[in-house]
């Protein structure tokens, strides 16, 4: 049978936007598939936002900042203070963040969800302070339902504040001296597996460090015992950076963002999210794998490939502004580059 | 290996740079170690420049063309034609190369260093045919001695040229139906390889197909026998694009450049000037890990790691374009982050 040009366009218009989307994907001037992760990115994106022609409009990254009780008991080979100390360094633009953030023009904002410091008043700062660092899951939960709540709702008003600038991409970081603990047993407790795989050297510990920080945590595990819920066990032992974070992913996802994932705790932020809002995946770029331990197994877990694999861990949502360029890469080429038709390129044989 | 005495003075006079670049790095606001292969790159960099404020100046990318004879005898699923074809694209600028080096700011230069086709005269198109193709290595070598040196000349002439307007970063590329038998039969012969190991399925082959490359670069492996000298196996398998971009390599090389090294035909050309020039591994780059059976072992020969890892296979230097805002990236944390001294931030315990 064959149709007409007119009785084509109406049988196209009718296909769904994915399959629109893989046919312009397969028809650009290249051997099918051959940009690899490039063309799995153009195609979500261009699903998320329902159009052959998608575009990344004003890039933001929100850094979350918070203490840890934990942080306190031996888990960590840095000082609480560093966490305040790095919050004021990301304020004079001396991190790492800062200098990728504007390598990349993003809309970098830093947030004081829960640090154990009073912090000068500023406009660059926004001040969404739910306590002064959370309890020691050690011996209690890091946060009362209460402070979840309010948490959540903080991260929401963030996005929301961001999403009226027109932004559709979205990343988000983290600093908190103990929160790889934090993350490893939100891990173990959501994946089901042993500590022993989702603990690892964080910052910089040696081997006996991290047997004591593994030790510490067995022990908070036994303490606590079963928890199945997983916003409770974001309760029990999260940061407030961390449940902020949260928050910001279910409202990042509520605006139709492309959402940024970082490494390992912010990965492990969005595996709570996944499990209380599934559909979120499909918003989802992840884009690190970091050099932590567990992260490579997390990503396993939620059946999700990272774009860059630099051995980085540091956090602060570097991944997420490192990887931004492929990601807009991704686009570019859907937008800009001829087919095999209109370059009068001969197809495969 | 014994060095002469200059030899030794220039490596006496680099070794203190490196050190005193390592110490910059570790001294960052971040645990040491946790930027990864970033602060490999910066190291690398600020190693080549002598300096511990390194910069990245011009970046231009060279795609060379060039025919195959080989490419008759059923290597490809494309047929020769589309070497024409895809230059005509890039001199459209409807190619992925174009969109890639546009997005990142990359000076783009298109060689005709041997295309079977008679293109009209154009200031886009730099004219440096040796022929309309080689011959096919099936029966003959693919080049003379003299087209090769011709090669080597015409393609340090490019880069001299670039030098000249500052550029200090230059990655190459290629088009050549064919190209990937060409650098199969290099990779075989100098890393003394079965052809197995080396052989791929290109811009993509079926199994059949791939069995049938196999079988043709087999029956020329038998009837050259043995050659060790790489700029012989060079004449005797590589394109004229390949050859071209050989000299373009040493002559970058000469000027103190970055130099960036794409997927599998551009690795191979590498090989080839790492074994006559070894010290040029010290300024090249590798931008990311080609989907191509033989690239990841050829690495692994080099024993050098590649910056991305997207399953991409497309050459027309693609990689060197989507590593690059990561290695500017590198530069970037080297200069601009703030030390722990400087932002007042704790060290490790």
């Amino acid at each position: 049978m064959k149709l007409t040009p007119q009785e084509n366009a109406i049988i196209f218009a009718k296909t769904p936007m994915k399959d629109q989307l893989q046919h312009k994907i397969d028809f650009k001037t290249k051997p099918v598939g051959a940009l690899g992760m490039l063309e799995q990115l153009a195609l979500q994106i261009g699903t998320v936002q329902q159009t052959l022609s998608p575009e990344l409009r004003n890039p933001a990254l929100v850094v979350f900042g918070g203490d840890h009780g934990i942080a306190n008991d031996g888990v960590s080979a840095y000082p609480q203070e560093v966490t305040y100390q790095m919050v004021l360094n990301f304020l004079r633009e001396g991190a790492a963040i800062n200098v990728f953030s504007k390598q990349h023009g993003f809309d970098l904002r830093i947030v004081d969800a829960g640090v154990n410091f009073d912090f000068e008043s500023s406009d660059r700062l926004v001040n969404q302070k739910v306590g002064k660092g959370t309890k020691s899951f050690l011996s209690d939960q890091a946060m009362t339902s209460a402070q979840l709540s309010e948490c959540i709702t903080k991260g929401q008003a963030v996005v929301k504040d961001i999403a009226a600038t027109g932004t559709n991409i979205i990343g988000f970081g983290e600093m908190g001296i103990g929160n790889t603990s934090a993350a490893a047993m939100i891990m173990s407790y959501l994946c089901d597996l042993p500590l022993e795989q989702c603990v690892g050297k964080g910052t910089g510990l040696n081997d006996e460090q991290l047997d004591k920080k593994l030790n510490i945590l067995q022990q908070a595990k036994d303490f606590h015992g079963d928890i199945t819920d997983p916003e409770q066990v974001c309760a029990t032992f999260g940061g407030f950076e961390m449940a902020q974070m949260y928050g910001a992913m279910l409202e990042a996802y509520e605006q139709n963002m492309i959402i940024l994932v970082d490494g390992f705790i912010a990965s492990s932020v969005f595996l709570v999210a996944s499990k209380v809002k599934p559909a979120i995946v499909d918003n989802a770029v992840f884009c690190h794998l970091s050099d932590e331990n567990g992260h490579r197994l997390m990503l396993q877990q939620l059946k999700v490939s990272p774009i860059l694999r630099l051995g980085m861990r540091l956090g602060e949502g570097t991944g997420c502004a490192l990887a931004y360029p492929i990601i807009q890469s991704a686009v570019n080429f859907l937008n800009e580059m001829a087919s095999f038709e209109s370059a009068g390129v001969s197809e495969k044989s």
